[in-house]
């Protein structure tokens, strides 16, 4: 059992029904028909479903954040300070951050905020802070927030943190097809963009780390920053370099931002291909110190956390300056950080010596 | 305090932060500009989200079937018998009536499934049944089943059940405004169609109710049935009926599912008038048994549960005969319930003696 089956977070069950849903899902294809509509159906399993209708290519995802508010309720009342706007960015992020991903510009964001109990929303300052930091990741993202949905669950939520989840909707630019990663073919380049930290993915492993420390989430990094401060990072939201690189003459490969499986999901294209990374980003202070709180090998914290990958971007050779420079304006760092080679399907790591084959690949 | 509000449902602490979020929320919209796109300003507090990109009107909503599911689990406990591929429909009725009140076919439906472990998948008969039901819901919603999320949030929720909810998309049909509730005038007729229970809303009071009796979701009620077994009739999905009435020449001023809020939700247009209802539908026995066993009026009860009001359609007196004929062949049970008469906002039930003023509706 890896250490975030212990956290709670079994993916091999999760998987199984996760497949029954696929084929489920795929049977109602043809119902898009009565309006005229047609999915892409290779969107089926990538990180947005993609269609036709009326002559427009839309993308819609339904995503959450997982339970990093736990996170945020406990280091407020450990530390005093509120880290809810950069909560609500972080959900956004995990909802735009795929929805950019299939090539598309974010249209409409919707919310869905569920808590144990509406006296949640007593505290005005945990309130407000996370209405104001969804503005603002809305409109980072270009998104305008169309509304959404806030259910008090007594019963079925523990009262321990605040659910976010919620919906975008993307349009890909008219003439622009979708990007799903059919393109992808040794020689490209992989551009990295760096993460901020933990973003949007292995909260529970990470309580699970704070639990077992004497200082829990106060438990000083090497920098001295605090533990549960560094969680709270935000993720950094990429539809501004997709935006940007969707309006440059760059036809993109395949994007994906590196979240659940870590480098595992650069394996998501269907071409049977190698990728190769030999410049790293630096790992976040944060991820190191879990990984090795964790008693992870590199193998596997790689395949937990994004560990400095934020986002990627495949493009041919020819492309990958421009992609790295066009990043760059839009105000991301950014580097090319591998190929894409022939050979059976991989990731690799040489100077770390990882290698993922495949067959690790078992999310849809 | 109501006695939903004893049920940890208080919609007045919930409201004053929903009306922050709809300003933070509507001081995005220009967004949608940088797409070509436009909101239908009008549709902000409305069931679902308006906007206009690409020449193609679309709609966006995202709910959840708040603690139903709860039940599911529990009945199943006691009695053995599975009800959540019911449960499934439920959740995906209370996405989709809501999607189509403004006059909208949906297109896409994407599911978000919560579990407090991902070990809740490994009862598959729990687990496919719930899928099967997601699946049908969508064929007959017309809708596409565009995939999903399916977090397991171990300390965030309880594992009393599994949180069902999402997104839809809908269009509304090339030359046909959408429905926002603005062409509602005097003289106007209310059209009924009956609800099968409790639908998607009061499953936290329902809980409460059964809490409080010696022989729980067991408890016959007079036709024989067990409580529990009615609670868990699915809503009925409305999209076919609205699919049909849009394929015809009726233009309906207004749609509304009758939810949370009970006939309140009919005074949701901006119109000041009086909806007066003179036929009533036949409530359905669970209701009945709900109301009387927590000691509700006549008017609390039409103000929490629907009490027999599935939906309504406000249209011209000259098309109200012929919504009924539409939904009828359609496969609905429909009648002309009232009509809507000048004078300040109200709801009002002469027969019951019930009357509510404009103001008792503080909801978006």
């Amino acid at each position: 059992m890896s250490q975030y089956e212990k956290a709670g977070v079994d993916y091999s069950v999760l998987d199984r029904v996760k497949r029954a849903a696929v084929e489920r899902a795929a049977a109602t294809a043809g119902l898009l028909g009565a309006s005229g509509g047609r999915e892409f159906t290779a969107s089926r399993g990538a990180t947005a479903y993609v269609f036709e209708v009326g002559g427009l290519t839309l993308a819609t995802v339904t995503e959450g954040l997982g339970t990093k508010s736990v996170i945020a309720e406990q280091y407020l009342q450990v530390s005093g300070e509120s880290r809810f706007a950069d909560l609500a960015v972080d959900a956004v992020a995990s909802i735009v951050n795929d929805v950019v991903s299939v090539g598309a510009n974010p249209l409409v964001v919707t919310a869905y905020f569920a808590t144990g109990d509406a006296a949640w929303y007593n505290d005005e300052r945990k309130s407000l802070e996370l209405l104001a930091g969804w503005q603002r990741a809305c409109e980072q993202s270009g998104a305008t927030w169309g509304g959404g949905e806030s259910p008090a669950l007594p019963g079925l939520l523990t009262g321990a943190g605040i659910e976010l989840g919620g919906n975008a909707l993307a349009l890909v630019p008219p003439g622009r097809r979708p990007v799903l990663g059919n393109e992808v073919r040794p020689g490209d380049r992989i551009v990295v963009l760096p993460s901020s930290g933990l973003h949007t993915n292995g909260a529970s492993l990470a309580r699970r780390v704070a639990d077992g420390l004497s200082e829990g989430l106060l438990t000083p990094l090497p920098s001295g920053r605090a533990l549960g401060a560094a969680l709270l990072d935000p993720s950094v939201l990429y539809p501004a370099f997709v935006r940007a690189l969707l309006d440059s003459p760059v036809e993109p490969h395949f994007l994906n931002p590196i979240t659940g499986h870590g480098l595992l999901k650069m394996m998501r294209p269907a071409a049977d291909v190698r990728y190769v990374l030999d410049v790293l980003p630096d790992v976040p202070e944060v991820l190191g110190f879990l990984a090795s709180s964790s008693g992870m090998s590199p193998a596997e914290a790689y395949a937990t956390f994004n560990m400095g990958f934020g986002y990627v971007a495949v493009v041919a050779a020819a492309d990958a300056d421009r992609t790295v420079d066009i990043a760059r304006a839009a105000g991301y760092e950014a580097f090319v950080a591998g190929e894409v080679v022939a050979g059976d399907k991989s990731v690799s790591v040489p100077s770390l010596g990882i290698a993922y084959g495949g067959e690790e690949l078992r999310i849809s």
